[in-house]
């Protein structure tokens, strides 16, 4: 890569099960001069999400042999339009290259928010990863001050912010689930989880029963199938589910996993279980910022990242995080 | 019967399958006169239902040989508790019997409403039937009006009053599905649905979509299975699912049926599904009233009920109500 071209990924076949490299390729070209109306962004920083591994199997987001979407943080080098300055720092959905154009409506500029705030914040617990964990806790399960939560794949992006923001918000008892011992550990010893469990030691809802032996007020579930039902198996009366999403189905979305046998239990114990999409709460960015920025310039809110460098292992940092290889949220430096 | 004797039904054995009146008996034995403390109540009627399948299978609410737990209206004739005089009109739950023993705890008095409001209002839509339809689209479903709501298993009595109820509460589109095409037609003929279709004449999910062909805001769910995943189907989003019980799994609760195969698009369309128990909202009762008492006593609001004549009968009314036999809520006049 020279300073003067842009490398872009592109998809070049559909996975049968489980993604591969070769499904990818790098091309090289010039580095496009900006037309009237839009800005070039150099590309700081990317997101690589488990929504993208769905977006692999149709053309619905991510087209054969088409530059790819993807959550990016850049810096405006050269602009021909008044709404973007060289300079700025922006946030767009046009990652997965070095540089993209970039329109006004196509990328949202964000404050540097001083040496204290790393950038990755922009896509971590300050991005869509936050956004999510926190209106999940706040607008869809209502979490209450001293009210007992479960959060499932709780070492991922959504995860560790919400077990971050969750003690903010004066949670109780604070269960997670997660993949393997060394993210169990971190929970409990990083994050502030009081227990967690690897919930490939057993029936999750026996793990999930022993982690909480008095029962939950409310879960933050982003894995779906036996989760689930674990979940709904260990709230209380009026307990309440936030539903994020479903990792664990991305790989067979057209054969969804068993949903929970007791879900009628949601009758006999008044339970809510309700589904959100972060895209339609980002009113709700204000009063994340209000929370966070204050304590992540203190220092005494952490971000979970895992950083890949170099723009090269993109697609190694994506494969890898399917693989549940990162501890927090998944980030390649560009 | 004389009128110095109590008859009493009991179960005398658990049912393999759908049950059967051999499964009950009938006792006569002197009328018992009221301890200190307690009343003697003639029942005037009484309320088969649903769930009375649900406890033919445990000793939970049915205990083999002993008296049976049901709701029932009846008049006090003679007490010794200053509580309850002899002519109050109390609602308790010692139904099954002409008679019944009880205590103030276990009887709510009800006013005599006049001529224009019969007494099977008490058992059906100012009981807990009507409560349960009311506070499922107030409280849960948060109907708003001009919005359009699925009612399932539509032509019982839960499902009548929530058609009544919602046209009062200015719903928009008013869709049923029951078990036949009687039932079907006594929906849009009498109750004031929109649009209704017998749930036999094919998969639930492509009936209600002809039905709904612009979708649903809410539904008030009360069968479960393939109905609960056409609700989900059918929902826009935002939907809403209030799930009042599951009627299709009485028979067979220790084997559920498949549960949604769709559940992801609560995700997907930020659905909430919330379960509720009618006895958790009787503060609501007061305003269920408001509603509906000056209506049925205008005569604009008729009461959707099917009464069996004869406490002789009682078991007959109770499994012609499980065979679906019956036009709204099913009661037996004493």
């Amino acid at each position: 890569m020279t300073n003067d071209s842009m490398i872009t990924v592109r998809q070049t076949a559909r996975p049968a099960g489980f993604p591969t490299p070769d499904l990818f390729s790098f091309t090289e070209e010039p580095l496009p001069a900006p037309r009237p109306g839009t800005a070039l962004v150099e590309n700081l920083q990317l997101s690589v999400d488990p929504y993208h591994r769905e977006a692999m199997d149709t053309d619905e987001l991510w087209t054969l042999g088409a530059p790819m979407e993807g959550r990016a943080l850049g810096r405006v080098l050269d602009s021909r339009d008044p709404a973007l300055r060289p300079g700025d720092l922006v946030l767009h959905r046009k990652g997965w290259r070095t540089h993209a154009l970039v329109a006004p409506d196509e990328a949202r500029r964000v404050p540097d928010l001083g040496p204290g705030v790393p950038l990755a914040a922009h896509l971590s617990l300050l991005g869509g990863t936050g956004l999510s964990a926190y209106v999940g806790l706040t607008r869809i399960a209502r979490l209450q001050p001293g009210e007992d939560l479960f959060v499932s794949a709780a070492a991922g992006g959504v995860g560790t912010a919400a077990g971050r923001l969750a003690r903010l918000l004066g949670a109780g008892r604070l269960v997670g689930s997660a993949g393997s011992a060394r993210k169990v550990a971190y929970l409990t010893e990083e994050v502030g989880f009081d227990a967690a469990f690897d919930y490939h030691d057993g029936p999750v809802a026996e793990l999930l029963a022993k982690a909480a032996p008095d029962g939950l007020d409310a879960a933050l579930e982003g894995v779906g199938g036996e989760h689930l039902e674990a979940a709904i198996g260990a709230l209380r009366e009026y307990g309440r589910i936030a539903w994020v999403g479903a990792v664990g189905q991305y790989h067979a979305l057209s054969t969804p996993p068993p949903a929970p046998r007791n879900l009628f239990d949601l009758v006999g114990k008044s339970i809510r279980l309700e589904g959100f999409l972060v895209r339609n709460h980002t009113d709700a960015l204000e009063e994340l910022y209000d929370l966070a920025v204050p304590r992540l310039r203190d220092g005494s809110l952490p971000l979970d990242v895992t950083v890949t460098e170099g723009f090269g292992h993109v697609v190694d940092a994506f494969l890898g995080m399917l693989r549940g290889e990162n501890l927090g949220k998944a980030l390649v430096a560009v």
